[in-house]
Formats: C-alpha cells, sequence, structure tokens
C-alpha cells in the first residue's frame, strides 16, 4: 500500500500537493476515478477517488475514513541532543517514526555540538518515514530547545527518564506498558552535573542503556524501540 | 576511552597499523611510555605501554590482558538481504555491532535490490562501531550468499526465525535468554513463497516484527536490539 499525505481537507474532499500529485499520476500513474490512501499526519486514514486531476493538484472524494488509524497506547517523548552530524539525527527522526514515537525535542546542552538545526528537514524525514511504516500520525518535531526548557516539557508525563552511564536500572526496570514516558538522551560526553541535578529536581531518573558505549543516535533508537517492544503483544 | 585496533600481536608485543599511529602519535598525541588500550576483535583486551614510534608503526608492550571482554551471553546470527542504497545496510552493520551482534550474512533472495556488495566496506564500519562501543571482538560478516546457502548456515542454532507480516508470534513469544538465534530479515517485497517453503522446510519459524511496516534495515536492527533487550538483566 502507498500512502499520499494532504493536511487540505474540507469535508469531503482533499486535495495533494504539487509533489504528492506528482508522485500520484505520474510516476504511479493513477487515473480519474482511482482509489488512492491518504493520512493526514493526526491520525486520520483517508480512503478516496480522485476526482479531478491538474499538474498541479490532485482532488480526490473522502469515501472512507478511519480514525486513530494504527494509533498506539502510549505516549513516547524522547529529548535528544543533535549529533554534529546532522544525518547521525535525521536517521535517528526517521527510524523512531518508523518504529514509533510520538514527540521529539532536540535539546541544546551545555555540551552540544551542534547549535544549530534545520527542523524542516527533519520534519521531511519523519514525514517520508511515517508514510513508508503505513502510520497517520506525524510526531511532533520541536525546536532546538534550551535544556533549562526541555526537562519542562510534557508536565503531565509522570515517568521521567535520563539515559546515564553507572546507574543501576533500565528503562526496562522503570517502565509499565500502555504509559506515557519521557526520555533524555544526552550528547557525547554526557549531561554536566549541573544539567543532571537540575533534571533530578525536575523529577527525572536516571537509567542504563545496557552494557554497550552507544552513540547519541544509537541510545536514542534503543530507548524508542524498548518503549515499544515493552508495550507489544500486551 | 579511546580503543586502538591490531591484529599483530606476538607474545607480549603489539604493533599498531599505519592509519592507528597516527590517530595514537597525531591526533592522540601520544608518547614513548604512555599507556593506551587496544583489542583484536577476536575477544582480547590489552593495556600496553608503547615503547617504539615511527612514522609508519607503533609498538607496545603488553602489560595487561582480559579475555572474552565485554563478552555477552548469547549469541545472534542476522541473515538480511541488501538494501538497494547501501547507505542503509552499512548504517545496520554501524548499529547492529555497537548494539551486540555476532553474525551477519547478507542474503541473495529471489527479490533482491542489490547482487553486488562490497564487505570490505562494511568491515570499516564494523570495526568503527567496535572499538566505540568499547567491544573486543568483531562480528563476521560474511560476502553476499544465495538464500538456499544462508538458510544452512549455522546449524548448531536450533532456534531459526523468519521475519514476516501477519504471523502470530513475535520474537519475543519464541526467544529464551542466554542461547543462541538465527534470524532471517527479507528483502523490501518479502521473500517468495519458494523461498518461505525452503526456509520452513530447514527447521525456520515465521515471526512478525510488530505493528509497523518497517524499511529492511529497521526491521533488522528491531531483531538485534529485542535479542540484546531480551537478554538485558538476567
Amino acid at each position: 500500500m502507498i500512502l499520499f499525505y494532504t493536511t487540505e481537507i474540507k469535508g469531503n474532499h482533499a486535495v495533494l500537493d504539487k509533489e504528492e500529485t506528482r508522485h500520484c499520476t505520474q510516476v504511479l500513474r493513477k487515473k480519474l476515478g482511482d482509489t488512492i490512501q491518504l493520512v493526514d499526519g493526526k491520525g486520520n486514514f483517508y480512503e478516496a477517488r480522485i476526482i479531478e486531476i491538474s499538474r498541479k493538484a490532485c482532488v480526490v472524494e473522502i469515501i472512507k475514513t478511519i480514525a486513530n488509524f494504527n494509533s498506539r497506547d502510549f505516549y513516547l517523548h524522547i529529548a535528544i541532543a543533535p549529533t554534529k552530524n546532522m544525518d547521525r539525527l535525521e536517521w535517528f527522526v526517521e527510524k523512531a517514526t518508523e518504529i514509533g514515537i510520538d514527540e521529539i525535542t532536540p535539546i541544546l546542552c551545555q555540551r552540544s555540538e551542534r547549535k544549530k538545526l534545520r527542523v524542516d528537514r527533519l520534519e521531511k524525514k519523519a514525514l517520508s518515514a511515517m508514510k513508508q511504516s503505513l502510520k497517520a500520525t506525524l510526531p511532533i518535531i520541536h525546536e532546538l530547545t534550551p535544556f533549562k526548557e526541555a526537562i519542562q516539557q510534557s508536565p503531565d508525563i509522570s515517568l521521567r527518564l535520563m539515559a546515564q552511564g553507572g546507574q543501576k536500572n533500565s528503562i526496562k526496570d522503570n517502565y509499565s506498558p500502555n504509559t506515557a514516558v519521557y526520555i533524555l538522551i544526552g550528547p557525547e560526553g554526557d549531561f554536566t552535573d549541573t544539567e543532571k541535578e537540575m533534571a533530578f529536581a525536575n523529577g527525572f531518573q536516571g537509567v542504563h542503556m545496557g552494557n554497550s558505549r552507544l552513540r547519541t543516535e544509537t541510545a536514542g533508537l534503543v530507548a524508542c524501540h524498548t518503549i515499544n517492544l515493552l508495550n507489544e503483544g500486551q
């Protein structure tokens, strides 16, 4: 199944933008009257019939709507220090979206190697991974956020974990399925002591990430998959 | 900690090659008499003192040896169909090595998108990931292997799993910690029915990989991390 994406939906009509139109009509050679599947990034899946094609847009009539399509019974927010190499962070966003994540906050830490970030590039990766993995919900991706603000995000999530070496407990030891969790992943060189204290004061607990020393983006992905795996098959 | 890698070890002396020597003496500015840590890719970790430096080589005297350094109590072999985009397979090798894997077989399937493979590039990624994640053992990486041969590999591993959509059981349902497992990951478009039958006839069982449709390299990594997570904290 190929999913198209649009946010231009009014009543029972939706419009594909230029790029999606090109993919639909030129690459896949869809014609008037053909049925396609689309998602809006907000959890809705649609089956729709093509009723108008131009070079710049494709108009469809919605014939079936499924709300909360492939939705999960848990909520996962990961805040992660961007890597020096932007590819590695983009890769994290792609893979986390494929596996399952709700919210991503790139954080500006004292030891951050990257002080600027093109969030639009991350959003593009997330969009393509959402379609690829047959999901209807785009993760929320925040702008680069100072550490101090990041630890105050998601105040409604009571389980707040911070990845750190030398901790006794793992994510698995702290997490119960079907619940929400907010996890912080630090930069190469770890969070500073000041940052750790600030996090503890804001309700975070330290957790180890296993026996291997992992790169930042790998630690992020391991955290993401751990939560997904612990929820599966409930 | 920075790990160096060498296979040139005789008695209590070891020699770093040109590239490792450059990294050791020029980038990290290590001098005669300094202590460094090295691994041989076969499970041995060494602490050693630099006793000779030239432009092309660095000779060290081993002062401490730890065998089976950071070794695991399980064995994981993953056979995976190479992706069209070589970066994605290299990425899989890097991340799987970081997280923990013993053997990787790139497989040539009927629907494979890639018929040739530069294994040296994969080995380079594995080497760098081994050092990065503080391991002393390099995964075995096989040449591109026809599917029929691949399913006959690792005959001593009795738990043989094949990733497939629509299966009732997951890896988690089949795996017991501290045991060996051999997992097959198919190409985009899945294994063919003939391949599935051949695998079943060779003792493989189908397992699903969760609710998301994952790219090949993501499925490989999810399988790798699932086994590592199920073994942790035993």
